[in-house]
């Protein structure tokens, strides 16, 4: 198959941005930032991480989030990542925070969470297909040199700090 | 020109959901939700309004608000947005609500603002392109029946509880 579609740059009638236009067609590629949603678990004490079996950053360790789909709220989303990634059912919290990420035309909302089924015979979470394994890590012995993203490291920071002081309101990026 | 192309329904190779992927090239057109950016600007105990220029809603009050561009932070877009249907210049305060509008795909981000120029000899504000006319309304003297989308009622009542009752984080969907 021949993935090559011939775009040219320019402003559609009526837009105010360029767009990738089709030369032949006229189909408008509109692209828009995307939503990643996700989620920090908390339990016991202990905050839970996953080892990303995909790249980018395969082998490093995250938190359960991906990219938002079409006609989900945040909440699902975050819901259902945590589902495909860690097999953990979860009860959202707060939104812990907004941050962004404009090179990559990213906007990240992450939840607090916990556990929504410590009564169940279920196991509370697993290795999903995208992990290669889950865990729940101590605060204190965080796998800090083996962090996927440096957003993970800001809501890890964001999630301490709410844990020290309550919870004010969502953080954005660290200055 | 031409702007069918022929899209087929399917989930690419590595994909977890069904994509547009057209029948002749291959080329996958990712959809993704869409980030709305705005803000509720207070100013002399009143409220910042813009009645639409543009369908959808036409002659219908809004706030300033529109779609986060790429390699943009949902800062920027607010600000952005307030310069081009408002002619103002804004100091982005607290966010004061994260909505999802799952039918629309859409998310939107309204922020607290007021204007950032007091000093200067501009006008505050004035009617962009994509407005009609812009005006500052008093809170009990609201066009409340010719609001242009449900969540610009949510904000206005957030905003006023907010004044009343302080900030403690951003408000989502009424129930
Ligand atoms: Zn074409
Ligand atoms: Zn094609």
């Amino acid at each position: 198959m021949d993935k090559s579609i011939n775009f040219r740059r320019l402003i559609p009638d009526g837009d105010t941005h360029e767009r990738d236009v089709c030369a032949s067609c006229g189909f408008v590629n509109y692209q828009n930032p995307r939503i990643v949603v996700g989620s920090v678990v908390r339990h016991a004490g202990k905050v839970l991480l996953c080892r990303r079996a995909i790249e980018p950053r395969r082998g490093f360790w995250t938190v359960p989030a991906g990219y938002l789909e079409l006609n989900e709220t945040p909440e699902h989303g975050a819901l259902r990542e945590a589902r495909e990634e860690a097999l953990a059912r979860l009860h959202l919290g707060d939104l812990l925070a907004v941050y962004s990420v404009p090179h990559l035309s990213q906007v990240q909302l992450i939840y607090r969470a916990e556990f929504a089924a410590l009564d169940s015979d279920q196991p509370l979470f697993g290795a999903g297909e995208e992990s290669l394994e889950v865990g729940l890590f101590d605060w204190d012995r965080l796998p800090l040199g083996d962090i996927a993203f440096p957003t993970v490291h800001w809501m890890l920071d964001h999630e301490r700090e709410v844990q020290a002081k309550g919870y004010h309101g969502p953080f954005g990026n660290p200055a």
